[in-house]
């Protein structure tokens, strides 16, 4: 099973790659749960800055789910329900991970290959890619929580367009529907989503970890309570702030610490 | 009456028609109430899978409201309370259609014209049709669900941009705001948006309705119940799920049934 | 203090400058609380009908606060929870402004100048100027009623982007990214902000009040009282609104008294 998914760290940047390229990166019930395994054990590693997810082979991301397995795997009702909760953590983990997290996408990014891409902060794609949802061909449907994810990202009327139409589309409608951060010459991916990570990985940690958990919290209607609201200003105590503006009003490079 | 609105099936596509051509398909309160009846009739019609709404000829789809009838019919609190009532009741018969809905779009789209559009589910337009909600200029206001619609659809600030300065505008400009899903030559409205209207028909009918009724519940802040959030399982278990997986491994196109 | 905001006004149309241009109009503290001050005494007067905000010269709206106060003014948690009240005031109060309001930006729009910009319910800047939200270079985080200004402007996924990267970018990629409203060449832009500003105070004032007012409403989850509904159809007893649609009828330009 190990060989299904590969976690590489290079200095302060993981890569998580899944490993399928004999099926386009298909995910199987064990990959998914796989992918959801590792980002959690990332989010708790305090040396990672920044996650980057991609698909094994300049071919695809990934076109999903691996149907050959439904049969066996997610037949009726009681399976679906199983399969989903599966998923739903995975996308949860990739989402709550603490660390700024980028998909690097080359090829085919469709149904819960798109779907895993969405769940990261960034998405960094090449010219040839390929995106859709095109589920309602073979009568899948998306649950609460994939819905609901897709319409933050890219509003209720396009994620409708896209289910309901079913079409596969290139990578500039992907940009302009606001599935993608930004599409680069397909050459240029590594390098782009690299060039990236690194800049994400030099801010300061916590100005990145309180943003992303900031966002995230928005997402409940529940009213903050004082304490959270008094989140934005503690920080304030944190030594990598007193470097951050003290080194801006020196004109010099911050080194931060991560505290 | 009858005249007001045409209603016309073809196969599994239907397409209602705004039939007052001599005022450009302007809504006087009788066509308001004739488009809401039509559209929960054939909500409930079980042979529908797509409904394209149109307006007579090619000048406009419709420049909204019939001013000329206000010294009547909307000239005060009460009227104007009624009127609305008759509005808000179409606008939300058409977004509550559990089939999959196309605007599709020639001409002049303005005012009430594009509030009708905005609750289809897509809108395709031609190059040189014009869009705008010019209400401030009469001194007209959008009521709490008409502006609710339109944030939905194009965000916050740029539905204030457009009643604030209530200008109108070419389609360039609306499918930027994401007002239109797409904008094609003015010759191949027709075309593209039945092209469209077929694709959709063609998916499995459950998944286009789910699909539909998710993403309207998830404007509702209300908590799921189990029941609600278990919805998106147990169409494992309907016919047409089996048939679409089975198909796309057997790779042969699906045979839908709708149950 | 006077000296650090200057206020204009030209018949319906007040202009609210910040006035530092040898530090690029940065945000004192100082600054921050008298821009709060003239929006909410903007707000008051009846004889308003748009308010521009801009720095004063062509190099800057405003690059954000100033960090050379940081060391006396916003050292620690205490020091940054009274200088967020302030911030959040004077965002708060141009948001509230009952008059539609534009920024009008030239040169630098970044961090707290950006928001700023953001509260305004038009952007619009001309060719060269510049955007970003470079603080996790400097270890500063966006406290919550910021980020959700910055959410509802843009959307949670370009948010982060524009947080977790820290670019600085220019304006054909905000006008992409939501953050202006339109971009125009930089000779330009004083007279396309006015030209906008003069087609708003022609509006009906009660129609754009009343949409800034129920666009505001919105971003409550509370339900509706049915007295709030109402006001939707009670202007409809305004003189400004029986004016409005007699001269469209009548094929005149409406003479509006605010009443």
């Amino acid at each position: 099973m190990t060989d299904l998914l590969l976690i590489d760290k290079a200095d302060d940047i993981a890569t998580v790659t899944l490993n399928r390229p004999q099926k386009m990166n298909a995910l199987s019930k064990a990959l998914w749960a796989a992918v959801g395994d590792a980002m959690q054990a990332l989010s708790d590693d305090e040396d990672v800055r920044c996650v980057v997810l991609r698909g094994a082979g300049d071919r695809a991301f990934s076109p999903g789910a691996d149907i050959t397995e439904f049969e066996s795997e997610r037949a009726n009702f009681e399976q679906a329900r199983v399969y989903g909760g599966i998923m739903h953590r995975t996308m949860g983990a990739i989402r709550d991970c603490r660390h700024p997290t980028i998909a690097m996408i080359k090829g085919v990014c469709v149904g819960g290959g798109l779907e895993l891409a969405c769940m990261c902060d960034l998405r960094i794609c090449g010219e040839s890619s390929r995106f859709g949802v095109p589920i309602n061909r073979i009568g899948v449907i998306m649950a609460y929580p994939e819905i609901e994810a897709l319409i933050d990202l890219v509003g209720r009327a396009t994620a409708l367009e896209i289910l309901l139409e079913g079409r596969v589309f290139g990578a500039a409608e992907a940009k302009e529907k606001g599935l993608v951060t930004r599409v680069v010459p397909d050459a240029q991916v590594e390098e782009d989503v690299y060039a990236s990570a690194r800049r994400i990985a030099d801010g300061a940690p916590h100005s990145n970890r309180l943003h992303k958990k900031f966002a995230r919290r928005l997402l409940d209607p529940t009213p903050l309570s004082a304490e959270e609201f008094s989140e934005g200003f503690a920080s304030a105590n944190f030594e990598d702030y007193q470097e951050g503006y003290r080194a801006f009003v020196e004109k010099r490079k911050p080194d931060f610490k991560g505290r």
